[in-house]
């Protein structure tokens, strides 16, 4: 599997901002983006009939974040429709990495923008290449 | 193992409250206290002897929350030194209880309590015993 | 305005488990049940034309949780699709309650059931009524 | 006030891994990083006689966080005694930059990089320069 080019075709699901999500300077805490990111990768996999938690339980496969950017251009407030938008920036054997925009739904002012890295390894902890069923469904997921 | 009746004393540690745990109310977020009322009971456990990560480890015992309560009085704030005080309320050998005071450490000011049960589990989910050398470490807890 | 009855009609609102909300035992860490119970009351308060948001903005009104009690059945776990069920408990001038329900969604499992009591105060920290208009709309909730 | 060079001085301070901050993977969920880089410019801020919460308060003056890098490189899991290192990497009249290490503090092992970039900006949300006092103090610790 060679590496691919960044997929053009953005996966989307939208969340509301939570009042657990802010802080006291009356915005979204910035941590906070990064479990965005997290909700948007997993509703890109499931779109392409990739279902996270089922890798992870029955093919000893997970992905944790190896490298996280995040740039933050406009706040979040309480209470927000928040449109998390995803795409495949690259697939390898083993290593994958998401792009995200965080955008407000009502009028699609961007707010974020962001990348996450990941690895590929088993329960144990060693680095492993990705299941070859996910592999192939991503493929499908970073040629449109 | 009979119930025990509640024990006198408490044990204490102390957090500095994250611009994370703050709300746009410009207060900590209500259920960042049950956090703190873990990092309490941690701390008891500790002071007796009992790591409750070897616990999970080597001898495949849990003990899930089953009921919470708190009663917020006066609301803890960015940057303030926190006091948590933890002590057993209960323990059966299925089931143990604690209770928790949260105060402002500068001056004391009682700013929320509660309380948390528990019951022991195995790692598969199912109801056991607590171990016997746990066990044993906090009905000196409980007897103090 | 006197004491209501509690209302026998939920309120439904669906949110599916974050990998941020699991803990090391492979289930929902307790405290994030909360933060599902201020989705589910921020819902119920919309459903009734009450934006919560907006009373904080313009009336100056807020409700901060005196009291929270949650008891757990069965644990949510990960990518799992949450029913929060919400309604109102109490509704005094000064003081508003609800009770929760929280349900895998797919098969309507009881996972936990919880309730807040809350307060009304401006954002200079004193007690104050609720707002008439916020009243008028949840009286109607309350009578359904 | 021109650019500084980074700073070679490191600020340190210490924290365990809560239960909560871990996540089903067994090890602390990769966005409570950015929380203990909070943790970390506070304390680096506090030893230079900064304090942040004053400055909020007193000074109108808020460093929101533009962008944030972090690097995975060992997992942290819990109850870990966790060693936070800061140190300034940049201090401009209106933006500042922090360089964080966290480290496992029992071994010194490695276990993330990261830093975080922020400006300047009062309550109603514009850019303004950081407050005289509070940048003499940082050129202090620039120049260590």
């Amino acid at each position: 599997m060679n590496t691919t080019t960044p997929s053009v075709k953005w996966s989307e699901v939208t969340t509301r901002v939570r009042y657990a999500e802010t802080d006291q300077a009356g915005v979204v805490y910035h941590a906070n983006y990064l479990i965005w990111f997290e909700v948007g990768r997993v509703e890109l996999c499931r779109e392409y009939g990739f279902n996270y938690r089922d890798m992870e339980v029955h093919d000893d496969a997970l992905l944790p974040v190896t490298e996280v950017r995040a740039t933050y251009r406009q706040p979040a407030r309480y209470d927000d429709q928040i449109l998390i938008r995803t795409r495949l920036l690259k697939l390898r054997s083993r290593a994958i990495a998401f792009g995200y925009e965080i955008r407000r739904a009502t009028d699609g002012q961007l707010l974020a923008t962001g990348e996450t890295h990941h690895i590929v390894i088993n329960n144990a902890g060693h680095a492993r290449a990705l299941p070859s069923q996910y592999a192939a469904l991503l493929r499908i997921a970073s040629a449109e």
